[in-house]
């Protein structure tokens, strides 16, 4: 089992590898992945060595084949089917989003209670009821959900969806999921997230001030 | 400093206690939240410890007072004026969103660099120039940015924007900002997040399959 934080990494630095490519860019130092990464060296290496690879020293990794291999091993070769659920204020951003930057993770299906969107299309996906949630995740084989629901009903989906296979959710619903132990929950709270920024902000305000009235004090 | 997790988990709570005031209830055991929230009691404790307020053996926290004592904590008396670059689908979701969850955090400005969009209304928010950044910041005193901007204009808008006075950002653009010190910046890049979500739902299957086959080798 690969740890999540290693996980995350990987995907940025397949991403900024992606961009060197691009760029023309034949060789890679540990220590460029982590200057654009905000990751240390040793980290990098340990991280990429997880996913299989293995720096040559002096000459780096090669840009191409550390990008295929880290390609290999993060992503489904047939690509991953998603199902979202709610199309809402998120949902609807999330639509376009992943159609435009991430040809891989496929919303293959749009699922919203509200009488109204459904048989509608939104940003080319129509809107499916919930009464197709099962046959609709079994006929697709849909492993990952997102769930861009109120938080009233999020916990009644998210068991719903575990129930017909998915394994994998991705939850802006501001509530704790309770899942079956073989599921992933990760949870995305814009609010929780934004007041911890603004908190965070204040208090490096405050830090500021009171190191500058202790040096003053200090004189 | 308190850490940056507490912070989060303490947000979570504040939401918690604010749904158990709403039910009527008046006192709450720590075991409470940490079930509500997913973490563990003595984790609440030390983190209620952290925002100065102590349970009482037996009788638990008195909800009114812990939600009284953890909002002077997290959130300034006056709330928090926040700036928003890039109207694009995720700062269009964000707009509604924090207008309808979160009074506390007001986007008081939206800026966009697309000529089309500059001088029009995006729920209730006129979209401001880019030449008009410091003077709002200055005159807002907005001290949280919300980048929801290509990646490639990221670094610049975020050197512009530290040095007009912003302390705290939450950047959505898929790359690593280069920020003064003294500001604190939270990355939710939405592709990477489901992309890793999408690979444990794989990894989840994966594991369970082999340990099937571990059981049946067993046999």
């Amino acid at each position: 089992m690969v740890p999540e934080r290693t996980v995350e990494r990987l995907h940025r630095y397949c991403r900024l590898l992606n961009g060197l490519k691009q760029a023309g860019q034949e060789t890679v130092f540990s220590h460029d992945l982590a200057g654009l990464s905000g990751a240390t060296s040793a980290q990098v290496r340990r991280d990429l060595m997880a996913a299989g690879s293995i720096g040559r020293a002096k000459l780096g990794y090669d840009v191409r084949g550390l990008l295929k291999r880290l390609r290999e091993f993060l992503f489904a070769e047939e690509g991953d089917n998603v199902a979202l659920f709610g199309i809402g204020n998120i949902g609807m951003a999330l639509l376009p989003y992943f159609l435009k930057y991430r040809p891989g993770l496929r919303i293959v299906a749009a699922f919203d209670s509200s009488e109204w969107k459904i048989g509608r299309v939104f940003h080319g996906r129509e809107c499916l009821a919930m009464k197709q949630v099962e046959p609709v995740i079994s006929e697709k084989d849909i492993r990952t959900a997102i769930l861009a629901i109120p938080a009233s009903a999020a916990q009644a989906v998210a068991e719903r969806v575990c129930a017909a296979g998915i394994t994998g959710i991705l939850n802006f619903a501001p509530v704790f999921l309770k899942v079956p132990a073989d599921v992933w929950v990760e949870n995305i709270d814009m609010g929780v997230v934004l007041e911890k920024v603004a908190f965070m902000a204040r208090q490096r305000i405050y830090e500021e001030s009171k190191e500058s009235f202790e040096i003053e004090v200090g004189d």
